[in-house]
C-alpha cells in the first residue's frame, strides 16, 4: 500500500509536476489529481503521466486527499488555503512550496480545521522553465527542501512531509520561518533585486549617445542572467518578504558603500583585503 | 613576407599567448619573441610553440621588434613603456591589452620616442585562465576588441593594429578613451563590485549561529562566480578607473535606492514595472 493513498496538487507545473512524478517513480502515491486554473495544462499534465485526472474546482479536487501540495505563485497560497479548509478529510495534511514562509504560515495555521494539518515548506529548486511541460523526477534530487515547523505542527504530519521529499532525493533542513525568509531573502531575493537594478542602471545610463548594453559581452550577460526572470512572480515575493528584503537590501548597500569608500580613498592595502575576503568566503562555498 | 616581421609579446599569459598563437596561424608574423619575468612560464611557452624564443629583459627583447604587444598587468603597462622606450626600432608599433585605458594611454603616448607609435588596445575576451599554457588561438575569435586612438595617434600604426585584431578574429571598434572606461565601468568594473560586495554582506551577515552562506544554492553560487577573481588584478583595476567606477557606482546605487524605495511603500505596479523594464533591456542583450 502506498504511502500517500490521494496526493492532490495545486499548481501542475514545473515544482508541483515534478514532486507528483518523482513520489510516482518511488511508488509512493496511489491516486494524484491535479488542481488548475488551465485546463489545456492539466490535460497535458494526464497525458504525460504527471497526474491521473483532474479538477479546475479546487474545494472539488482536494476531496479524499490524503496530503495536498500547493505550488502557486506565493501571494495566492494563503487564499487556497482558505476556500479548500472546509472540504478537506480529516487527518489531510497541506503543504505548500512558497519561497517566503513567515506571511504564508502565519496566515495558514489559523485556517486549519481541527484534524487537518499544515506544514509549511520550500524546496530550493528551479529550472528557467516552467509549465507542466518541463516537470520532471529528478528535480529534487540532491537539492535542499526546508521545512519551516512552529510550536503549532503537529509532529506526525512533519514527519510525512520530510519522508515525501527525502523520497524525491531532497536533503530535509528544519528551520523556523523567520530565519527562513532571512536566508532566502540573501541567497536568493538580494541576488534578483541587484541583477534587475543592475541592468536598470546600465541600461538607464544616458551620457553617449548610444546604449553602453550594445557592448555587454558574455561576462554581463551570464551576471544578469536572473534579470531575465518573470516580474510577476519578482513582485510578488519582494512584496510577501519585504522586512527581510529590506534588512538585507540594506545589509548589501552598507557594504558596497564601504568598498566606495576603499576605491573614492585609494585604499590600495584595503580593497585588496576586501576582494581577496570576498574571494575566499565564495570559494568556500560548497 | 608575413606582415609582421618580429612580435614581441610582453606578458606571455592567456591574453598575449593567445594573440601569437592566433597571429602565426594566420601567417602573420615571422618571429615571436616573449618577454617575462617567469622563465618557467617563458620555457613552456617555447615548448608549446607561442613564442619562438624569449628574453627576462623587456629592453634586450624588444630589440628588432615591428610590433610589441603588452599583456601585462594595467598598472605595470605605463612603466614598461618607459622602459623599453629607448630600445625600440625606428617605426616600432606599440599596443597594449589593458582594460583601462584613459591613464594608460595619457602616460604612455609622451613616453614614444619619435618615429614610433603608440596604439591603445583593449580585446574584450578573457577566460577563468592564466598563464600560457591557458593560450589558445580562439580566443579572439568573435569578440570585440576596442582600440582607444587619440589625436596624436598615427593612422598607419592605428590600421596596422586594427588589422592584426581582424586577423584574430575580433571586431575591431574604435572609441575614446573616457568613453572606453566608462563602457568598462559599466559592463564589467561595476559587476564586480557589485558581486564582491554581495558575497561581503551575505557572508558578513551575523544574526543567526551560522553562516547564511552554506544555504546558497546553485542561482547564488553562478550569480557571484566573478567575485572569485583575483584580487591583486581588481584592485589595480578600481584604482586605475577610480573615477568612472565610482560614477558607475553612484548610478547602480541610486538605481537600487529606486528599487529599495518600491519595496518599502509596497508598490506593487512600480515593481512590476521596474522588473519588466529591466527584464526587457537584459533580454534585448544580443
Amino acid at each position: 500500500m502506498p504511502l500517500i493513498n490521494r496526493l492532490a496538487i495545486i499548481g501542475v507545473g514545473l515544482i508541483g509536476g515534478s514532486l507528483a512524478l518523482a513520489l510516482r517513480r518511488q511508488g509512493m502515491v496511489g491516486e494524484v489529481v491535479g488542481i488548475g486554473r488551465g485546463e489545456a495544462n492539466l490535460r497535458r499534465g494526464v497525458e504525460l503521466g504527471v497526474i491521473d485526472r483532474y479538477s479546475l474546482d479546487p474545494c472539488e479536487g482536494v476531496r479524499g486527499a490524503d496530503l495536498i501540495f500547493i505550488a502557486t505563485p506565493v501571494c495566492t497560497i494563503a487564499g487556497i488555503i482558505a476556500r479548500i479548509a472546509p472540504f478537506l478529510s480529516p487527518g489531510a495534511i497541506v503543504t505548500d512550496g512558497g519561497s517566503v514562509k513567515e506571511e504564508i504560515v502565519a496566515a495558514s495555521e489559523p485556517l486549519m480545521p481541527s484534524g487537518t494539518f499544515f506544514v509549511g515548506g520550500h524546496p530550493i529548486a528551479g529550472t528557467e522553465h516552467s509549465g507542466v511541460e518541463a516537470a520532471f523526477a529528478d528535480l529534487y534530487e540532491n537539492r535542499r527542501c526546508i521545512l519551516t515547523p512552529t510550536p503549532q505542527t503537529d509532529p506526525t504530519a512533519l514527519a510525512l512531509v520530510s519522508r515525501i521529499w527525502e523520497a524525491a532525493g531532497s536533503q530535509v533542513v528544519l528551520m523556523d520561518v523567520h530565519k527562513h525568509d532571512r536566508v532566502l531573502a540573501a541567497i536568493s531575493h538580494l541576488p534578483h533585486m541587484v541583477a534587475y537594478s543592475l541592468v536598470n542602471a546600465v541600461g538607464g545610463y544616458d551620457r553617449f549617445d548610444e546604449s553602453i548594453l550594445r557592448y555587454s559581452a558574455g561576462g554581463f550577460r551570464d551576471f544578469t542572467r536572473i534579470a531575465s526572470s518573470d516580474p510577476v512572480m519578482w513582485r510578488d515575493i519582494a512584496l510577501m518578504n519585504r522586512e527581510a528584503l529590506l534588512e538585507m537590501m540594506d545589509f548589501f548597500a552598507d557594504s558596497l558603500s564601504h568598498l566606495r569608500r576603499l576605491v573614492a580613498a585609494g585604499e590600495s592595502d584595503g580593497l585588496e583585503r576586501f576582494f581577496a575576503d570576498s574571494k575566499e568566503l565564495r570559494d568556500g562555498i560548497e
